[in-house]
């Protein structure tokens, strides 16, 4: 019987990128050697470079995957809430949260290896993240509009708040004395707080 | 006229931190090379053994140096201000930022760079961070002790707040729009209504 190349060729890529997610994660990008992360999906190099001819592309698909994911999955969320500016924040938040708690490895490496990009990687990479960042500044600016919130500058509160919601995988543990529930529960009230909704959010 | 030792080889120490900060800011820590940080400050590598053993021992140096600078300097700027817990939280924020600012790179090296250090090195460091965020947990829990602030979790509010003052220098460039002093009185702004600040000190 006849192999499934593409199932299988797919499979092995997700393998090879999740090692390599985990990898880059611990030891930093400059760190890692193919040969290591061959040894560790249990692939020759060889196999490797079919799929990632450098360790540069490698890179960049991780992380770029991890920002089309982020942006289609909330994309989902999105869709599953109603249109008020108050509501959707707090579904924006929730959702950024979960979305990087189950995927702490490329969350790292999206975080920390900027700065291993080429030029021409880190270009799309800051379109995607920019793409990202204007999906928070619409639902801001909409709830500033109608006089739900109280913002002063929209831009800044963007990013104010993506790094305060995205500060959270760097010290929560899942054994933390809190669940992911409740620690969700605190960052959207601690957020409609910081934007100024009129109404109360804390019950 | 003997030399005064002492105060070259300080010269000397600082002008290799601040080489390595740039270095490991830029290329990160492992991509460094003891090599190429010598021919970055202009001595010979075995000078460079002299101050720093080995590399490691430059990276812990930098990074606990960075937190004990941090630590000594929000002392004296805590002292300057009044025990008002919200002009206590304002001064924090200010202090945060422009220190950070004003060295972006060992705060970059100590942000990215944690997963760099040994286990015996990490443990100081980790307790440098706690002993700075204890400053923070104090100010907002007599905040919320005097009914200043509303705060349904002290612990979680302080990592929130540490982490969105902290991304600053992720996206903040001198250029922006925004003067330094703009940016901090929007921050302080944002941390107070954060904290659910009984007055308003959006005027």
């Amino acid at each position: 019987m006849a192999r499934t190349i593409g199932s299988d060729g797919g499979k092995t890529e997700a393998a090879i990128r999740m090692a390599a997610a985990g990898l880059v994660a611990r030891h930093g990008f400059e760190a890692v050697t193919m040969r290591q992360l061959a040894s560790e999906v249990g692939v020759q190099a060889a196999a490797l470079y079919r799929y990632f001819p450098t360790k540069q592309d490698l890179l960049f698909k991780l992380m770029s995957r991890h920002m089309e994911e982020l942006l289609s999955s909330w994309d989902d969320a999105a869709n599953r809430h109603a249109d008020q500016p108050d509501d959707r924040l707090a579904a924006f938040v929730e959702h950024h949260i979960r979305f990087h708690l189950e995927r702490r490895e490329t969350t790292h490496v999206s975080n920390l290896e900027l700065r291993s990009l080429s030029p021409e990687q880190l270009s799309p990479i800051l379109g995607l993240r920019a793409r990202y960042e204007a999906e928070l500044r619409a639902i801001l600016q909409k709830g500033s509009d109608v006089g739900c919130f109280a913002i002063e500058d929209t831009a800044l509160t963007t990013m104010a708040i993506i790094q305060m919601i995205t500060g959270v995988i760097v010290w929560y543990r899942p054994q933390d004395r809190l669940s992911v529930d409740q620690l969700i529960a605190h960052y959207r009230i601690m957020t409609l707080r910081l934007v100024g909704a009129a109404h109360d959010h804390t019950d």
